[in-house]
């Protein structure tokens, strides 16, 4: 947004409670996140803030509560007793205080607000940017259509599994998963988060052990199973990670993100060759309170912004804290327009077999998804291979529209998957 | 620590809520952030779990509650109506699960143990390492000597303010303040975290218009006040700003930690020539709701292994939400024994001025700290220098044993700071 004066603007929408008129609070988030201070001091100007200070643009209270749901010794030491107000509050940043700089912008818009004592509930909820703000940061490569490409899995969801156990196989053991599932028919396998570079599973030989097999595949199948290799370290682990995979013939490299963080994830962006897979882990610990941290909206921008190609939604009915409707908006809001910058392709997984797939598609509209399921496919009782036919035909029942469990009775692999697995609502 | 079969293990400590046993619950974290899996699977061997599976050392109940903390799906759709049960459950992890990386550490124990439905609280607390684990992390350069070296300041807190507004000021407006706050005898100026490298004020141009007035100082001081000039951006950004500082003759870079990431700090101490100011902006949303995220205590473990020299505590009877408690205990955590990784040096900082500097200095029974005061100088009513003295002036009483309000009795530039700022207990 452009102001008459124009200044141009990136929009910021929280989710906030306090004893304070909402009003009030909102200024005090503006002023202590722009030019604002507690003392007026000479160097404020008029000239200044008219530049550089942000803008309360609209306050919509929903509701009052009695008690705080955050403490703050402010409120505390004040003996304030209430009522607590809430509401929605939306900021406007001019958007020359940031710059094309995603860290500085989280400085901006999720930084010292979340320690200020007028609040006792604090949440980014979205945020929005003009479209030429948005172009100056890198956004996806490959997204949807260099995934599908580049995994050789022109429509329906791209299938995929886990390795497992997380943690201990050597890496030939690893091949041999690896050749197993590939076997079966499968599009996509993912290094579970927790492996990255362990001393008795080095990457480098993990690559070398797995690569081979996949290739062998390749030839016979004629696409090549997508393989996302946890590169999560270091700056310069991940680059070097990084080149063995694509040198290797490797198709995808997979990071945590919250644990490498925005600027690494920039940087991976800016050399890569291959799409880039974007694990959460942690990222209950930014949403599970609803009146703290991130909702999912704001979170898949920020990483969108920052070039991730695939990113990690949950699954509906998963085996994790998360009730169905916030998995469905997180995938959503994936797929959902933001600011010209390309989509990424939502990832569902956790406790995820066949009988999700009507589901998981309705809640979509659109199979440009990526299904992973472990138990799902490597125990299902026809075998690994009926165990990847299942989630197909799972997902081929629900784009056609037809009753899963109809579609299941000319469909053994599904049968046996609903059998098995039950997870059909 | 080491079992009997010579695997070596790093502890986690963290507090649990869950309706089911706590035992019970200690051993799904412990399986999900290593070797387990929901199904039983061929590849999970005895051989392997001796070797990956995570352990439970201890589990201490602490008091049940009805209703539960945290939302989770699963809690509600069992219909779970508590008690849940509250303690601290200590996880002993395989160093080799993990090796050298940090972003790999953060996910075996602040990964997707946030997701698990079987808690409705859980937050990390503390971790330990062995010390020869700890190495294998780069820990400070500098540390509390290094920055009293390149700061001049042998004995008594670093004093230091902040550039404020602060956003908005040209980089000529900025250089005129550093004049100022220099003339008044201040050791030490960060920028404020808001401002990184906006299109108003370049930071190639903030550096080349400040570091003269600096270097002209030193001349005259005989000691360089050391400047915190805020890097906070890209890889590659960094690593330029970082050099253009070095060049200029600087002594410090800061960073946004949360919003660069560990990979970045780590990667930045790998080149790094002056201390790493370590900026905390955001952690509101990573702790303030009390039975999720982190306790400072492992906060500051991580930072410090990734590299840190000084790192921020908040400030006793701060303008923010924290109460004094967690401030004190987070100060005194960053100079508390860890695996033999360098002490950081505690910035404390928000609405500071030398009436906190008794319990400041009680608190950790030391001046090995940084004492940031924006109104608390520049607003005093003796004008700058006198704002600088009067924090001086506190901690000389403070370290003397000597009475706040006695001491002013002969020292006026800290009797008017009593005064003007009240903050005395």
């Amino acid at each position: 947004m452009m102001t008459a004066t124009g200044r141009r603007e990136f929009l910021v929408r929280y989710a906030i409670e306090t004893p304070e008129p909402l009003e009030k609070t909102a200024e005090v988030i503006a002023g202590e996140q722009s030019s604002g201070t507690f003392l007026a001091i000479a160097g404020e100007t008029d000239e200044l803030k008219a530049r550089a200070r942000a803008r309360v643009v609209r306050v919509e209270p929903t509701d009052d509560r009695a008690e705080p749901t955050l403490f703050s010794a402010q409120t505390g030491r004040r003996k304030r007793t209430g009522p607590f107000h809430r509401g929605m509050v939306e900021i406007a940043f001019p958007v020359d205080n940031v710059g094309p700089n995603l860290p500085a912008l989280m400085t901006t818009i999720a930084g010292n607000l979340f320690e200020l004592g007028e609040l006792t509930g604090i949440r980014l909820i979205d945020f929005d940017l003009p479209d030429d703000y948005a172009r100056s940061f890198p956004g996806p490569q490959f997204g949807i259509a260099g995934t599908r490409a580049r995994a050789g899995v022109a429509k329906g969801p791209v299938v995929g599994t886990i390795i497992k156990p997380s943690i201990g196989l050597t890496p030939a053991e690893t091949a041999d998963l690896v050749d197993k599932v590939c076997a079966a028919g499968i599009d996509f396998i993912k290094d579970d988060e927790l492996i990255a570079n362990p001393p008795y599973a080095p990457f480098a030989e993990r690559v070398r052990a797995v690569m081979p097999v996949i290739e062998r595949h390749a030839d016979r199948l004629g696409r090549k199973p997508m393989m996302a290799f946890n590169i999560t370290g270091g700056i310069d682990e991940m680059r070097r990670h990084h080149d063995l995979v694509v040198e290797a013939g490797g198709t995808c490299v997979m990071v945590s993100l919250n644990w490498i963080g925005l600027a690494a994830l920039d940087h991976l962006r800016s050399y890569g060759a291959v799409p880039i897979h974007g694990h959460r882990n942690g990222w209950g610990l930014f949403t599970r309170e609803p009146s703290l941290g991130f909702a999912f909206t704001a979170y898949q921008k920020l990483w969108r912004l920052a070039g991730v190609d695939q990113l990690h939604v949950n699954g509906i009915r998963n085996k994790f804290w998360e009730p169905d409707e916030t998995v469905i908006a997180s995938a959503r809001s994936c797929l959902a327009p933001f600011a010209g910058v390309m989509p990424v392709m939502p990832v569902f997984s956790s406790g995820q077999s066949a009988g999700q797939a009507p589901e998981t598609y309705a809640a979509l509209g659109s199979t440009d998804l990526m299904f992973m399921a472990g138990g799902g496919i490597i125990g299902h009782p026809g075998g690994i291979a009926a165990g990847v036919a299942s989630i197909r035909e799972g997902f081929e029942a629900a784009a056609q529209g037809v009753d899963l469990r109809a579609y299941a009775r000319t469909h053994p692999a599904l049968q046996q998957a609903l059998d098995a697995f039950g997870g059909a609502a």
